[in-house]
């Protein structure tokens, strides 16, 4: 056999080796919604702010106290919770499960790939907006440090497998998730409720990647 | 090489590649609820029978009109369609964002297998029954009957691996799903909603044993 390529598959498989020692914990990232200024606006009132109920995993990122509703053709989620800080454009992540329940098709997407994406009303304590676009539902994802992607082998849009719920009754291979590398992000494999149900994992949960 | 050994190998591979070219259609499995006679009669009536909605793919099985709500201590679900004919053990089969919607815990179980699965209150037209047990999440499975089970070279009680959603957004493999072999089947991969939308598969969709 050629020695070259011998190398070249032996350097593969011994870093396929490595990453598959490295677990992943996991994030399951409940319906939420991202909102752009005038939005927040007008659902909570002008020169009001988000009250923080806690930090996010990922650098900046919080959960609100704050909450609204969605209402689509067929029903309505309470409940919904405000994701700070806010963002250049509103975007609302929900499950599939959410989005018969409302009765919309949310694509699937990256976050902030939000054209021609769905919409739905939103209500807030202090009037309503009727969002033209930007429901999806999320691609599940890695966040990934630089220094930690370079230790894992893995680059900023790169698609990897992971192996989810290892050894439990719904353990299964997620394909083409995708890698997402900035310093503002810490490790972390973020799946809806739906995935995380279908693999029996919960936030905390380790992955890994094959 | 051993040649013996050399022979079993390309025969499994064989049989493998052979099983990758067969599609299994999937039947996505909504909420529902198999009754027991008398869980039946207090819910609807004595002397009333079910009336059928549709037949399903598995032969003798059907979809009534009729429905129950389930109450747990957190919430309640509605029109939960019942399954005919009735069966000696009343089985409700909900997905696990429906768990966590009532607030209850059920194990992850192969049908008929109730043991120790957990209770809900069951309300009909006709009156409530305190079920103490027969909740569970039905672990995902392929009905098959014998003679296609000959062909895909799988047997009663194995457990096969199933490639789901081909090209999507959300492809993935699913592990140890459970063959079930009886000439009442027809061939049929059986998730439920949440395992659906994890992986973008709607009812008559294909999937593949890897």
């Amino acid at each position: 056999m050629n020695e070259k390529l011998a190398a070249e598959v032996a350097g593969k498989i011994a870093k396929r080796m490595e990453r598959a020692n490295k677990p992943v914990p996991v994030g399951v990232s409940n319906r939420h919604i991202h909102l752009r200024q005038d939005h927040w606006d007008a659902l909570f009132g002008k020169g009001t702010q988000p009250r923080k109920l806690k930090d996010l995993k990922q650098l900046g990122q919080y959960a609100a106290y704050d909450t609204v509703s969605l209402v689509g053709p067929k029903g309505r989620l309470e409940n919904v919770r405000v994701v700070g800080p806010h963002r250049s454009g509103t975007q609302i992540e929900i499950s599939m499960t959410d989005s018969m329940n409302l009765g919309i098709k949310p694509p699937i997407r990256d976050s902030g790939k939000l054209q021609g994406s769905t919409g739905v009303k939103l209500i807030g304590p202090k009037g309503e907006v009727d969002l033209k676009e930007g429901v999806i539902v999320a691609k599940r994802h890695i966040h990934i440090a630089p220094s930690e992607a370079k230790d894992f082998g893995v680059s900023e849009g790169e698609h990897v497998r992971v192996r989810a719920g290892v050894g439990g009754e719904r353990e299964l291979v997620f394909e083409r998730v995708l890698i997402r590398v900035s310093d503002q992000f810490r490790l972390e494999f973020h799946v809806d409720t739906d995935e995380a149900n279908a693999a029996a994992i919960k936030s905390g949960d380790e992955v890994y990647l094959v």
